[in-house]
């Protein structure tokens, strides 16, 4: 949601036919005809009812559609007030909660909250037919020899998280090829959903260092060795996953590599990721 | 998050020296250590702030590594007790918010919260050539003639939600094919992330009937027609999903298909999307 306006304190609105200056609370408005309001000092819950309720007030005269408010979590006796005011949560993150209310009389088109984590797994051969795996210290896959895994950061694109695990897990320096496969899983952490990417990455490096607070240990390890695993043999995502990774460097198996696109949402680029092998693009991102 | 015990009241706990009854909130204990309170009823802030700090002090002594407590938001009374008690916010849905503490010395190791929405986009071409595209009444794209496009609901699968969005905005039936390609979009509401996963579907039927709450026209349109709009011209995401698109059909572009595996996080199935034309398998989900 981009933020066009500056923040302002007052207006001058017309209420009960006369005019007069109402203090509102900070807000900022963008350019669809929302309010974002972002509290971060302290307030009495009083006197932010009292402010709220003047500038609902004002917000529905000048016909501002939706409302929103980011409490920082120092801030959390406001919550009460606000809901009393018919706001509900939108989304929360460790340190605030937003909240909104939809002003005018039709459905709400308020964007749905995120549902989805995203984690990456990254499949590393070198040219001696050895695999990158490593042992987790906790976590119910402790003891297996695993590929690295990891969740993607806040803002980060999928290949480039996929290079940031690897380095940061096992100190190997990669270089981005593919996303092989991926997986859509429900319920993975409360109501909420979990995907997995499988990508491939080719080393540009082969001294590993070892991430201490969550690897156990790593290694390179012979694919035959890694597939004999009684945890892989008897997983079918684990035996799809070296399926697919062995038949895109032993056949034509193709996956999906990303392209830039401009952002409808930001000034930033997105990614596209397509199979660049059948349209025979060269993937055009650099590592 | 699993959840294997009872709901339990009372513990007999050993504080002061002494054996005695303590009165807990109500809550569960999952198969890690995790206790997870769920609060849905009226209750004084004092009253929960007590109950609180002593369920806290028997917690840390049976153990226990993550406190989750999900307060239905017709409690935000209680929340500032919550964070008071060192409690933070890991995620938020309309009528409820969910705290979490965690109480070990180690580093913690609760979920990453949801980071991405998620989208879908659908392909879908008659024996005509005609593709079916529709107007929305409302948004940034107004006017254009444009694919049909969804939200994924929590808890479905995409090739699932793909078909159901199809349905609901023209009436069609169709038949999921392939996941062509998907773009990752980055601060698309907030600091929250966007996957758009565009998809290939096979009519199974011709008449369309509109959802006229939010599209505004539906119609067959040939492709050629469809690509001249100056929308799709300036476009470069729109142009790079027409050419996978009519990559599939005129070429040998494969995207993405459904399988089945077992979820490692409950009893249902996961999905596990994969280039199946490659490995020359059929796809293995019925439709």
């Amino acid at each position: 949601m981009s933020i066009s306006a500056n923040p302002s304190t007052t207006v001058t609105s017309k209420v009960h036919d006369s005019i007069e200056e109402v203090a509102l609370l900070d807000s900022v408005n963008d350019d669809h005809d929302d309010v974002i309001v972002e509290m971060k000092d302290p307030m009495d819950s009083a006197a932010f009812l009292t402010l709220l309720r003047k500038s609902l007030t004002t917000w529905r005269m000048q016909g501002k559609k939706s409302i929103w408010i980011k409490l920082h979590i120092k801030l959390a006796n406001l919550i009460e007030a606000a809901v009393k005011e018919g706001f509900w949560y939108h989304h929360a993150e460790p340190n605030y909660l937003m909240l909104v209310r939809w002003l005018l009389d039709t459905e709400h088109t308020i964007p749905a909250n995120a549902s989805h984590r995203v984690r990456v797994g990254a499949f590393v051969m070198n040219e001696k037919r050895e695999i990158l795996v490593v042992q987790e210290k906790n976590g119910i896959l402790r003891g297996m020899w695993k590929f690295p895994t990891g969740v993607i950061e806040q803002g980060e694109d999928i290949h480039v998280g996929a290079m940031r695990e690897i380095k940061e897990e096992t100190g190997i320096d990669t270089e981005f090829v593919e996303i092989l496969a991926f997986r859509q899983s429900h319920n993975a952490f409360f109501e909420k959903s979990d995907f997995f990417f499988m990508c491939m990455l080719r080393p540009l490096s082969r001294d590993i260092c070892i991430q201490e607070l969550e690897i156990e240990a790593a290694q390179w390890m012979p694919v035959e060795e890694y597939a004999a695993q009684p945890s892989v043999q008897n997983n079918d995502l684990f035996k799809y996953i070296l399926d697919v990774s062995l038949a895109r460097v032993d056949k034509l198996y193709a996956g999906l590599s990303p392209v830039h696109t401009r952002s409808v949402f930001s000034d930033t680029k997105d990614c596209f990721y397509l199979n660049s092998s059948d349209l025979n693009w060269p993937s055009r991102i650099g590592n």
